[in-house]
This record gives structure tokens, C-alpha cells and sequence, in this order.
């Protein structure tokens, strides 16, 4: 054992509905000293996703499940503070499933962490260059695949994954409407990461608004929410459209059988696919994906967009607010500056 | 206009729940004279498919819809009785729309009729080399495209489509569980056409059943029947499952909103895809799956099923035998022998 406090925040019970502060329990570990071939890694940043919380009620087979108890999981950039593996050293960046705690002890061959290269940015490692870009990556690029021309759809616009998907889509010259929850993100998505419309699914008619703006139906449809937006998706596809299956947010704070898109065999009519993925299969490409991806964000072609809270104890809070609507772009929770 | 009277079922009414006889007003109408690059067609036999239902509501958009007053559609095989055009002789026997009636006047460039080769039976004109075999090739060969060891799950499995769809997965190797709707169809399936299992919905758990049928879930899902049974299979597919949506019979008698699915999202657990398609598409494909197919029916490895009711006022109940249950394989009515 190392000397000193490491907090952690446990799972303390399977949210119900909504999920709270009280689901977590605070709790005080000793930091732990790494053996051979072990690092310590002090978290700096943790990312959160909507996918935590089916995780938490180990209602989806998503990933391993969570048991109460455990530490809650979550996306973390760090820097070693003590390395007994020749590939880190103390002051590397690093990102890792760190979890809910100031401090993560590395170990296993190959060691569960990925240095960030020298003079990149920790944000962006976490968002662009993390899960939420890489899925974005592959359910719009390699799914839906757009090309000139093509009408693409893309809920939760202005959420991690969703801005990432909408501007792909721009980039392979595809007119792009995104749906989103506040004037401020509709107008952020369109005048910011140059969308082509922005639908405020909490003031306007999204049904009237998306056959306006599809006359002749949607080629792609990129979900991150499910229920009612999918359903008029699904009324609105174009021949041979692809549905894209990357979320479904307004299912997972519910309780109970939650209603199927009435509007499926629409498939049927359009000759159209959903398509299911999640991207750790894909985990290999990453690389060459972050590759491809670079240069448009250096040319600008490519924002990400982040939304910073800071402080341990602010956790919990920051994955509530994926679900209250709150962030704009990856959220990410500010716990300690580097050294 | 031709001397005698040609038969017709009209449409009377848009069918509210189960399509019934009433929804059909029987007519007569003046024989048709051909004119010039015409031919008339004698309607020896009409097949009838689950997709017609939607057709005669107006509610689908799966092909020109029909209007009240409108001849029934549906596919028929019939003779040549007069002909103002080259290709086509007296006696010759062709298949088109030929719909219920017992004259059909083939005009249009090209004609909408087709000769059936000499010698080939016209029950499989009308069943494994017609609208469903080509149905089932599309949606199990293109789409499910099973391989040696696949698990394959048809539901509608004693249909016209599910007959076709269930051999073609065995053909290529495949473990085929069949659901179908009588003790009599079960048997048929397994004992007949070479099924591995058969589950009786009417009279097991089948929820139980598939899931102890496919311990590791299934890479293919026939779906002809849509409504609980789709539910199920999406709650057992394999990894990278596709899910075939071929048709949706329990919906199709049904009123008002129907249930989607509820599990769909496991689509994005599974990284599964589901397809819809319609067999139209695909016509230029015909005479080349026809000849594919050919050789697996002369060594009995491919059998078709017809199921054959008699008499021109029995249309309707031909119809109506698809939603109810009592058709196994393809269902024709007869109208008339050949010349």
C-alpha cells in the first residue's frame, strides 16, 4: 500500500429511472503502490457516456456488467506518478478506463492504458480521439457511409458523438440537419460546426419538421436517442436508407418495457437496414481512424467541442447531466491539473 | 369487346381487420377484344400472397396502390386465347398480374405477360420460380446468406416464402428451426422438406423454445410474421446477427398503432442488422436464380408446396386462407384447366 487517500466514488445502488447522486457512494481507498510491471496513474479528467448507465443497472450487455460496490467505470486522462514498466514513465499522459477515483493502478500485459503523444491535447484524447469520435467514425463512415448529396439526419446533434457524426457527414458533402435540445445548441450546431439546419425538439413540431426538411425522405439516419424522433425517422426514409443505430438516451433512464418503433416495417416499404454497432469492436482501426481524422481538425473541417465541469466531487453529476440535457459536446470532468 | 362475359372480383371496401368476402364485389364485364400488339390471356390459376392485404387498404406504399372499384391483383398463370402480337401464340401459357377475374387483355410495351417455357408446370411458375421463391432467394441467399453451420431461425416457416427460405438455408449448410402454426405443419417441415426442429406456436412456449434451440443465439432470423415472434428472435440473436424482415402477416389484418418491436436495441448489443427488401427490385435477377434453383428441385434437395383450392368464386377464400392459418406452401385457386 502507498501512502494516502485515493477517493473513489462506488456504485451504491442499480438506479431506478433517473439516475442520481445517491446511486453513488463516496468512499476513501488507500493509494495503491504498483508492483512489477505495474503503473500508478493519478486521473486528471474522466469522460463520461451515456452507456454508463446501463452499465450501473446491468440491464444491457454492453460491457462487462457493474456490481454495487464496485468503482464506477469511466473513460479517464491521467499522468503516471510511479512507473515499474519500461514503456511509461512518471509525468506520461495516458488515457485508460481510470473510473470514478483519483488514482488507477495499472497492471496486466498488455497494460490497460495508451500514452497520449507529446504536445497532444488531453480534451481532445477524451472526445475526437476517444469512444465518442471513434464511434461517430464508424457509424457514420463506415455504416452510413454519405457521400455528395446525401440527406442525413443525426439526433442528439449536439451531444459527443452526435457533433462528430453531423460534421463526417458535411465533410463527405452531405446536407446535414441535426436535432437537438436548446435554441442554444441549435444554433451552435449550425453556426459553429456548420450544419444545415437544427430542429429544437423541445419547442417544435419534429414530425412536420423533418417531412419539410426531407421531402424526398432521408438516405442516413445516425440515432442517438430512439423512441419518438426514431419513429419519424423511420416515417420519413428515403429508398434504400440506412438507419444507424448508435444510442438510444430517451430508453435509458426508463423503467419497464419500453415501447418498440411502431414505424419498423418501414423497412420493408424503403428497402432499408438498421444497423447495430458499438465501436470496441473496431478498436483496432482506431489508429488509422485518428489518421484520417487529424488533418480535418486541423484544417478546421472538424471541431470537437467539450464541456468541462471540474472537481472530483462533481462526478456523479457530471453523467446526470448527459441525461438532463445539459452538456453541449463530450462531457468531461475536471478532477486535477497535471504536474 | 369480345362476345361472353369475363368474371371479375372487384374491390367493395378497404378491409377493416380481417379482410373478409364482403370486402369483394363480384362483376361481370364484357369479354376484351385484343387489338392491335395485344394478346388475351385465359386465367387458368391465381396465386395470392400475404402482401395484398396492404394493397387493398391503400395503406403500404409496397406497390401502386389499389381503389375501390379496382380488379383484385394478384399473380396468375393462364393460356393464350387470341394474339396481335408476335411473340405470343394461341395456346401458349404465360404468367403476369392477371388479377381475379377470368380474362386478362395483355397490352403495353413491353407486355406485362411472361411465357412459362414448355414443358414447366405452372403450379411452379406460380410458387418457387414466382414471387415467392425469388422472395425467398433475395431474403435468405443475398441478404441472410447462410454458411455451413449458420442458425437459422424462419418464422411463417409452412409458407409459400418460408418453405423456399428453410431448404435454401439447408442447402447451403445451415441449422433450420421453422415455426408454424399446426402439428400437421411441423411435421410437414421436418419430415418433408428437412427442417432440423419445427416449433407449433399455437401450442408452445416460443419464447422457451428458441431459446433453447439456439443456446448461442441465432445468425439468421427469417421474419415473415413480425409482431411477439420478431420480439423473440431479437431477444436471441448471435453476435452480428441479420435480422431478414421478409413480411409481417400478424400485422397485417390489425387496426390502429401496432407494437414495434420492443427489443430492437438489441440490434446495437449484437451489432446486428435488420433488412427489409422487396422481391421487385430484384426482376432482372429472376432468370438467373431460376437457373440456380433448377438443379436443386431435380435432385429433390429444393421442393415446393403448393396448396390448391378450385372454383373462381373461391378467390376471395383464398385470400383470406393466408391470414387464417389453413394454407401450408403456396396457395392457388384454380379457375380453369388448360386447352
Amino acid at each position: 500500500m502507498g501512502e494516502g487517500i485515493n477517493r473513489q466514488f462506488l456504485i451504491a445502488a442499480r438506479p431506478s429511472g433517473m439516475v442520481k447522486e445517491s446511486d453513488f457512494e463516496y468512499h476513501e481507498a488507500p493509494i495503491p503502490e504498483p508492483g512489477e510491471g505495474e503503473v500508478l496513474v493519478r486521473t486528471l479528467m474522466v469522460a463520461v457516456e451515456p452507456a454508463l448507465r446501463g452499465q450501473m443497472e446491468n440491464r444491457a450487455d454492453y460491457a462487462a456488467p457493474l456490481e454495487i460496490g464496485d468503482v464506477m467505470r469511466g473513460t479517464g486522462g491521467g499522468q503516471v506518478v510511479k512507473s515499474n514498466h519500461p514503456d511509461f514513465k512518471e509525468g506520461d499522459l495516458v488515457t485508460g478506463q481510470l473510473g470514478f477515483q483519483e488514482y488507477f493502478l495499472a497492471s496486466g500485459d498488455p497494460l490497460p492504458i495508451h500514452p497520449i503523444p507529446n504536445g497532444a491535447d488531453i480534451e481532445a484524447a477524451l472526445s475526437v480521439f476517444g469512444g465518442s469520435g471513434f464511434t461517430a467514425f464508424q457509424g457514420m463512415l463506415e455504416i452510413g457511409q454519405p457521400t455528395e448529396g446525401s440527406q442525413v439526419l443525426v439526433s442528439g446533434a449536439a451531444g459527443a458523438v452526435g457533433t462528430i457524426a453531423g460534421q463526417l457527414a458535411k465533410i463527405h458533402g452531405a446536407r446535414v440537419v441535426g436535432i437537438a435540445g436548446s435554441k442554444e445548441k441549435c444554433d451552435f450546431i449550425t453556426e459553429e460546426l456548420g450544419f444545415d439546419e437544427a430542429i429544437n425538439y423541445k419547442t417544435e413540431d419534429v414530425a412536420a419538421r423533418v417531412k419539410a426538411l426531407f421531402p424526398d425522405g432521408m438516405d442516413i439516419y445516425y440515432d442517438n436517442v430512439g423512441g419518438e424522433i426514431l419513429d419519424i425517422a423511420l416515417d420519413n426514409l428515403a429508398m434504400n436508407a440506412k438507419v444507424v443505430l448508435c444510442g438510444g438516451i430517451s430508453r435509458y433512464n426508463k423503467s419497464g418495457p419500453i415501447p418498440g418503433p411502431v414505424n419498423y416495417f418501414n423497412l420493408v416499404y424503403r428497402r432499408a437496414t438498421m444497423h447495430g454497432f458499438i465501436v470496441v469492436d473496431r478498436v483496432h482501426k482506431f489508429g488509422e481512424w485518428a489518421k484520417i481524422m487529424a488533418p480535418w481538425i486541423a484544417e478546421g473541417k472538424l471541431k470537437f467541442k467539450t464541456d468541462v465541469i471540474e472537481g472530483f466531487e462533481n462526478l456523479p453529476k457530471g453523467l446526470i447531466r448527459l441525461f438532463t440535457g445539459e452538456n453541449t459536446g463530450k462531457q468531461l470532468i475536471k478532477i486535477a491539473d497535471p504536474n
